[in-house]
């Protein structure tokens, strides 16, 4: 049967930008654009922008009525109930009803979920773990988050929240404070901003010399500890030693709970490759029950990252159902088969 | 339609009793008995006195020929191959291909899986877990075992190892040694075994008068400390406060997985009640992601303990399908819905 809408449309609601793009049935994203995310402190304005900017894409593609769904990835987005719960970042009111202002706006059903949920979706679909029935997504950017998928299904749990494993605590006595409000979460050590802080840390520490100390504490990002590591500078290659150690005992863990076939490891920090790499996968299989060892890969993401948001958000779109008038589903009545 | 084969048999081995039932529809146990586990040194010999004594119970229940399939929970039965593959406690060697040699001897369809994995099953169908979808079933006996239920499908994980959240680390420094050969499991603390070890931990290091010092020390149990507990002991209630405590962040932990909408505990510690149910529920939502607090349950099995095992086996049978010749199923394909 040929599809007679063989487009779908991704959105990636990020806290600075929103990116958007046109995909075909095959991931190919015919055009692609972005708008400010905050530029409007009304979300009628923001969705009104937002429409005329990918109506002018669907023109330019002349995929106009050939467009099946819209698939949106965005910060606290619930699959379920189609809300954004909590938009720490965000310049309008929540919780909103996403899905159902873009339905009604577009007139193409919509579903949404969070930003790693997409990303893990865009990764099955597209990249590195097409083909895998069980791995789970680890996105290393600002934050740790993580999107699961156990039998090539995404897990959401009973209210569209599973998968927060950047909040699983890891150090139980003093650990780092979290934007959470807890001590001790993985992404205080494992995100872009928890390599910073790791970098402060050494570098008041240990008197060893290195070229971190030429930029002001304060500045240290994940890239200059990167660029230094490259370069063999001692102290940020052990926080990048640091850091893989931590993620590693993690990822051992969470091993125990769905025993997937592989981690992709997704976002900013994962480009540091194999200065990552080497000591995740050391720290994992050493601290591995028996039965998992030499088992379970740890890849990294092959999606293009400018590219990777809006695919991982338009594969959603293929699930995208018209919504009944009744926004409420419960929150027990979860569908049957979340992934297609 | 009318089931002309209306009932199951349910078997759980243990690692001294093998007990056996034959169990209908609706969760009644028509009847059931048991035999050693570790009678006999030959797998065979094993099988022959289980079918012998099955098929007894079999003609006095007048179910011959009424038998839908088999399910059996086993130590590290792997659902997906069939086979007991790590059998620490059992007389025979292994890994043994137990579901085509039980299949092959009655003549009946068998599935089989690891003794948590049922316990949930049984939970699910029969017990505190009917009607959710999302739920963990943790097991605080000898160890401590873990059975997944996610969108109202057990995990079995990509090699049928999913689920052993009693060997996620809880303390990643001079953590207990465990059985496992690593140190800071959770089952090293709240399992019954972790109970008594923290006895004797604390009456080492404290002063205070406990009846748990007319003990010798190398002989309590989690039961005495259970009773003197309910007499007041102090230092039998701070174990309980130190054990609950412990489990209650192992939850909140698990919850940032797959959100579940309860814990349902099961095995001889469970039978504590609210003196491990009260610092269970406290740290756990002490501990909690802001958006999982007051939305999860920890729940005491409903099973009856005599039952529940054979329940739990049985209502596997439910899924038994009749294996083809070539047992090898790879671990990559996993069954499209595990859980009728």
């Amino acid at each position: 049967m040929v599809n007679s809408k063989p487009y779908v449309i991704g959105i990636d609601m990020g806290g600075t930008n929103t990116v958007f793009g046109i995909v075909d049935a095959r991931g190919i994203v015919l055009a692609s654009d972005s708008i400010k995310t905050r530029k409007h402190s009304n979300i009628n304005d923001y969705i009104d922008e937002l429409y005329q900017e990918t109506m002018r894409l669907v023109k330019a593609t002349d995929t106009e009525g050939k467009i099946y769904g819209i698939g949106v990835g965005a910060p606290n987005a619930n699959y379920f109930t189609g809300m954004i719960e909590d938009g720490v970042n965000l310049p309008w009111p929540t919780p909103v009803p996403f899905a159902q202002l873009l339905s009604d706006k577009f007139g193409i059903p919509v579903a949404i979920t969070n930003d790693a949920n997409a990303a893990a979706i865009g990764e099955m679909t597209y990249g590195a773990a097409r083909g895998l029935k069980d791995f789970i997504m680890i996105t290393l950017g600002t934050g740790v988050g993580s999107g699961i998928v156990i039998n090539g299904q995404l897990v959401y749990g009973h209210d569209g929240f599973a998968g927060e494993l950047g909040h699983v605590i890891v150090k139980r006595n003093n650990g780092r404070l979290c934007g959470c409000g807890r001590a001790g979460c993985l992404e205080t050590y494992c995100s872009a901003t928890g390599v910073a802080r790791t970098a402060r840390e050494f570098l008041e520490i240990r008197n060893e010399p290195s070229t971190l100390r030429d930029i002001p504490v304060d500045a240290i990002t994940s890239k200059d500890v990167y660029d230094a590591a490259i370069n063999g500078d001692k102290i940020a290659k052990d926080i990048f030693e640091y850091t893989g150690e931590i993620l590693g005992e993690a990822l051992a863990d969470f091993t125990a709970f769905s025993s997937p076939e592989a981690f992709v490891l997704f976002g900013g920090l994962a480009k540091s490759g194999e200065l990552l790499l080497r000591p995740i996968r050391n720290a994992m299989e050493k601290n591995m029950l028996s039965i998992y060892k030499g088992k379970v890969s740890v890849l990294l993401s092959e999606l293009k990252e400018a590219d990777a948001a809006v695919l991982g958000a338009s594969a959603l779109g293929w699930e995208a159902k018209p919504l009944t008038t009744s926004l409420a589903v419960p929150a027990t009545a979860a569908p049957a088969a979340p992934q297609a």
